[in-house]
């Protein structure tokens, strides 16, 4: 087991075999050292380089796939993943329709600012004192007719010369231009929910009277390192649309 | 691969072999052939019974593990898992404190009916002209402050001679008691959220001003055998709790 990076207490790591298999992998894949679309070696030549089984190899493989950080194509290979326009539309956009349908919207930027971080943002998304965030605003609209407004604010460390067309739709989704500019695999996004009156402000942009019931979600979202990536704050008007959540 | 059943239109099935071993297991389950607890036939006792590799039976636990049909337990066996007070509380109950830990809060019975199912909630689980649904109005607390109230529907047929002690706090989960009073095992739950005004009712029981937004949930929830088991609404007040959801 000569291979395997010490644990940085020193101890032994306790996790299953297959599991820091999977952590060695995950690393390459979040340290950029194979990129999206790269080609994985094969499960022979992975056991043989980290000297364990070839079914431990599978098994790790088996948890990047299901974590969609890798991709197995029948008689091609391993490709690491990438993130798909269709994953971040629907994955990570839990909105749907009365019935429970998918819904494809329109997706307008109302603006694009950098501004420091309060000292709050910092000490949550572990930031230095100095640091800055982009703060884009954004609309979905469904026929015309916008129902949910969402403010997401991204270290500009991560995120340097980050830029949306102003009052126009972006050709891709935020999370597809996080990996293919950025290199920022997304793997995670937490949300906290809560039912409150709209603001004015909020009101306002989502054509509904002030005061009136709106679901907040509170968003921290993750890549592949482990690293909060983003902070986001969305407002849906429920009086069409639907917050899927499926526990299995 | 005689020992596969056909499938109902006679056409051969496309799917993956593991995951029509899946299958066959999973309705073993669902059928309450084996019963939670049971212990499951080795993986090569498997392997010959149904004619397939050893590395397709391990592929097909593995799904049903993940899917916590299953448990294996190191050097003794894979067992049909019991669905855990652990897993009904914290899983398929996604309410959160303010910082998203986990709250355990009381729950009591305020009342138990059994009424005819209207014509919508027949056709939406599919039951007989003459369904009996049994209908649950449990309140949640958290230190004595009431804070979210549920509407459970289930079939009569599915669930007969059910009970909870009025006004008191049950022993079991109601999941729990689905699986070892009736053999119903619940795998998944689907909910869809909005943003509402409290009912003068909802909001007297929740003790918040008549209304003030709720976060309103409409569950449904599917046993192991695809079937409908249970449909519910809850409404949460959001004042000192939160909703979480996770994508990964």
């Amino acid at each position: 087991m000569s291979d395997f990076p010490p644990s940085s207490d020193g101890r032994p790591d306790a996790r299953p075999l297959y599991a820091q298999v999977e952590s060695i992998l995950n690393a390459r894949i979040a340290a950029g050292e194979w990129q999206p679309g790269h080609a994985l070696p094969s499960e022979p030549e992975l056991a043989q380089e980290l000297g364990v089984s070839h079914g431990t190899v599978r098994k790790a493989l088996d948890a990047l796939e299901r974590r969609h950080l890798i991709e197995r194509r029948q008689g091609k290979g391993t490709f690491v993943a990438r993130q798909t326009s269709e994953r971040a539309r629907f994955h990570f956009f839990p909105v749907r329709d009365l019935q429970g349908r998918q819904v494809e919207p329109t997706s307008t930027a109302l603006s694009l600012v950098t501004t420091p971080a309060t000292e709050e943002e910092r000490a949550a998304m572990h930031l230095p004192a100095d640091a800055l965030l982009h703060r884009v605003r954004r609309l979905r609209a469904k026929d015309g007719v916008p129902f949910m407004l969402d403010e997401t604010s991204m270290p500009a460390a991560v995120f340097p010369d980050f830029s949306v067309p102003a009052g126009r739709e972006p050709m891709d989704e935020l999370y597809v231009v996080y990996q293919k500019r950025y290199g920022v695999t997304v793997v995670r996004s937490e949300e906290l929910l809560s039912a409150d009156g709209a603001s004015p402000e909020v009101a306002a942009v989502l054509e509904m009277p002030a005061g009136a019931p709106v679901l907040i979600m509170e968003r921290r979202t993750l890549d592949a390192g482990g690293r909060m990536v983003e902070r986001r704050t969305s407002w849906l008007n429920t009086a069409r649309h639907r917050y899927v959540s499926v526990m299995e």
